[in-house]
């Protein structure tokens, strides 16, 4: 048996989320099934991080055995060839059997993508989040400097959480707005359910002038979920890359798209 | 009567193109439907553009007469409320009753977004044309120059083309790379049918390699449209803006999204 590791993009807007299920459609399920088409046995994949319903990758990464030996094509293209067109295989690679896509990532990378302005979304719907209130992102970039570093998170830890502790370490917390999109980008070691979406969300009334940003704060002093803000949608939220030690030779996660806005001009 | 303009966006991926038709799903049908719900009488729209099936518009204009008067929420809200999400209203205006969304235009903009990249976009299918081939985004702006004044774009012209000359006069036609994504920013009077999609397709030829730049000279000379290159594809192509003349008072239109690549860093 021999240990392969691919990069995968996908789009969640049609999907139950990451995890296979049964009498739903997940990103899992139709990789499980490109990838034993080419395999020819059936394949489990292991991936870096469950996605929930709606949210998207730029770089997934996940790990199979398999017995069988296929050139790079075959795990990129042939699999393609087999996945709907909001799924796609972006890199193979042999990174040994002691590689663990879930157990060997140091650290997950999300973006948040959020749109504020007085009317919904059209063109970029599905693809962000979207608030009809002002947001100002240097507010919340300064509030965001309390979330930095090692820290009891359960403020932050959806109720359906089934992680054993609730201490994560956030490396950086990055708010720049891109014209009409405010991207959020978030390091950490790993991640509670829910809690990027719950960081956004509680960055959200902070931005909007509803709470001082040291309310912030006080939220993660109160480890208590009902503290925080609100859950932001689903749609905006990114999985933008996983860190694993080098000895693994994995290729670096790609710049993931923005849409920001660019002026004509002319 | 009163003469009412509105700002549409939308993406086309899901329409036969913007124009009204038995047995198919039209962006007019939807949004004449959507106005008829607010205005309580049946209406007709006037674009400035008539998109083919699959073009999106960040700022397409239309216009039509009605006897009843509604406050501006009413046009913009009102109509959204009877929009499906992939439509949306962004605002209204009282040009005027001489003003004529299609006849008063002075010019139209253009984007068409090209992703060149070994494999096919994911997140942003149904948003950018796409090529396997690198592209060489200076060689395409200095080929892009024999294209900019008055000419006789036959050239570029669809068989299907009913506009009854093909002069036209190209204003601007920028090409930029934001990325993995190539802009081409192209603003004329007016255009032929598939004219814009037709120079794109000549320009990745150039831009390829396969072509050099002053063929692109000879092939507006030849004023045949078997010598041009390929129809680019439509999900790439955005109708960025109309420019009507001052007087008529109308807003301008909004930077047009570029889906550009930015590096999380990290």
């Amino acid at each position: 048996m021999t240990r392969l590791a691919l990069g995968i993009e996908y789009a969640g807007s049609g999907y139950s989320g990451w995890q296979r299920q049964h009498h739903a459609d997940s990103v899992q399920a139709r990789l499980e099934q490109a990838v034993a088409a080419i395999a020819r046995h059936p394949v489990e994949v292991v991936a870096a991080g469950r996605t929930d319903a709606g949210v998207h990758a730029c770089a997934q990464v996940v790990h199979f055995d398999t017995p069988v030996a296929r050139p790079g094509r075959a795990w990129v293209r042939g699999v393609n060839s087999h996945l709907p067109p909001d799924i796609g295989v972006r890199w193979v690679a042999w990174p040994g059997d002691d590689f663990d896509a879930r157990r060997s990532g140091l650290s997950r990378s999300y973006r948040y993508l959020l749109m504020d302005s007085p009317l919904r979304p059209v063109l970029l719907r599905n693809r962000v989040g979207w608030t009809w209130k002002p947001l100002d992102e240097e507010r919340m970039q300064a509030a965001a400097g309390h979330l930095i570093g090692e820290h009891d998170f359960s403020s932050f830890r959806a109720a359906a959480c089934q992680a054993h502790h609730p201490v994560r370490r956030i490396q950086t917390l990055r708010v720049a707005r891109h014209d009409g999109v405010i991207a959020f980008d978030i390091t950490a070691n790993a991640f509670l359910h829910h809690m990027v979406r719950n960081i956004v969300g509680t960055l959200m009334a902070v931005g909007a002038g509803e709470k001082p940003g040291d309310w912030v704060a006080s939220v993660l002093a109160a480890r208590d979920r009902r503290r925080a803000g609100m859950t932001a949608p689903a749609q905006g939220l990114y999985l933008q890359g996983v860190g694993y030690p080098e000895r693994f030779g994995l290729p670096e996660p790609p710049p993931g798209p923005v849409f920001a806005c660019v002026q004509t001009g002319g």
